[in-house]
């Protein structure tokens, strides 16, 4: 059994997810707990590329496989260049969204079918699926309004979606919940920050001391 | 059944591919046979913008699934813009290079697996596979000559890969030959164009009536 821990943060953007892995950060800084951080594309050049392609605001013809596919593509990237040689490493890698978000936003609220994304993310992936997943859950009006407040943040394609979208994207990760209830924990993110991040910390901690007891 | 033709050829570059479609295209429309002639990505925007991607010679830490994801995005869109609706109002279409290419090329010669990249232009295509499929057969030390003697067209990253590479391409060709033995068809592209042409004349006259007594 190899010793490693991927743990992977699900959430619409307004959801406190970059605070809250902020706050894991902190939190394994100063207990002296090794870790790596990172999202998709993370600076990796190749998956740079192929974000621009799929955020670019004048593809407006893109067609939904073809951008479930670029994710993939992306996503593959960013894997095999950052988070495979870490874990191989033994590392703790956290990682701000992986395959869950695009079963969720291709796979259910896009419609092209959960288990048609999973086939191209199961070859994306090769098996270096998250052990632990947390979702942060948020009703969809407060996260858009939580960006609509953040100014520094450019508005990209996909924050133009409808509301609806934003509602579908919602029940495709509780489908997920309902599909991978071991791997994947909800979290309310509509309480404040200090009260999300002692939920995180109860479930981390636990695949920590697993992690470090290996 | 719908009435629609989708023939696609393959073969190595060099192998006088380009020529060959050249000279069908002239044949339909001697015989007053409307058709449309496209190749991946075929000036396709977003296609385009993948594939500048895929071929960006500073792209040399390129993952190999990345690549084949890639590509299946790229012929996705390419597809879905051009040939599905072609298709849809029962053409006859032609494309140079299609689902068999990444199967060759990456299943096979770069080793992912042709089912595994199957899997994901499975994904790709829903279901549009050519009804005729023309292997233009060529040793690769031939092609590769046939392509040094051309100018006009600029060298990419896979024209450097090694001859190793082109002979694996080759094999690749072979099992899908072998896999796919009544919708692909294998010509001998070493002959004399007048005469390879022959051999495609034949192969494609069956095809092209039973399409035209739909």
């Amino acid at each position: 059994m190899k010793k490693s821990l991927f743990i992977t943060l699900e959430g619409p953007d307004g959801s406190g997810k970059s605070t809250i892995i902020k706050m894991i950060e902190e939190y394994l800084d100063k207990n002296g707990i090794k870790h790596i951080s990172t999202r998709e594309p993370g600076g990796i050049d190749i998956a740079e590329q192929v974000r621009e392609v799929i955020l670019n605001k004048k593809n407006t013809a893109m067609d939904k496989r073809t951008e479930a596919l670029l994710y993939a593509a992306s996503r593959r990237q960013h894997l095999a260049e950052r988070v495979i040689p870490a874990l191989e490493q033994g590392n703790l890698v956290i990682c701000d969204r992986f395959v869950d978000s695009s079963l969720a936003y291709q796979g259910y609220a896009r419609e092209i079918g959960m288990e048609e994304v999973m086939r191209i993310n199961e070859f994306a992936i090769e098996g270096y699926m998250p052990d632990l997943t947390l979702y942060l859950d948020i009703e969809p009006q407060i996260g858009l309004a939580r960006i609509a407040k953040n100014k520094e943040r450019e508005v990209n394609r996909l924050d133009l979606e409808k509301l609806d979208f934003h509602n579908k994207v919602r029940e495709g990760y509780f489908k997920l919940l309902e599909a991978y209830p071991n791997r994947i924990k909800k979290i309310d993110a509509s309480k404040e920050i200090n009260l999300v991040f002692e939920d995180v910390k109860r479930l981390i901690n636990y695949k920590i001391t697993e992690f470090l007891n290996k």
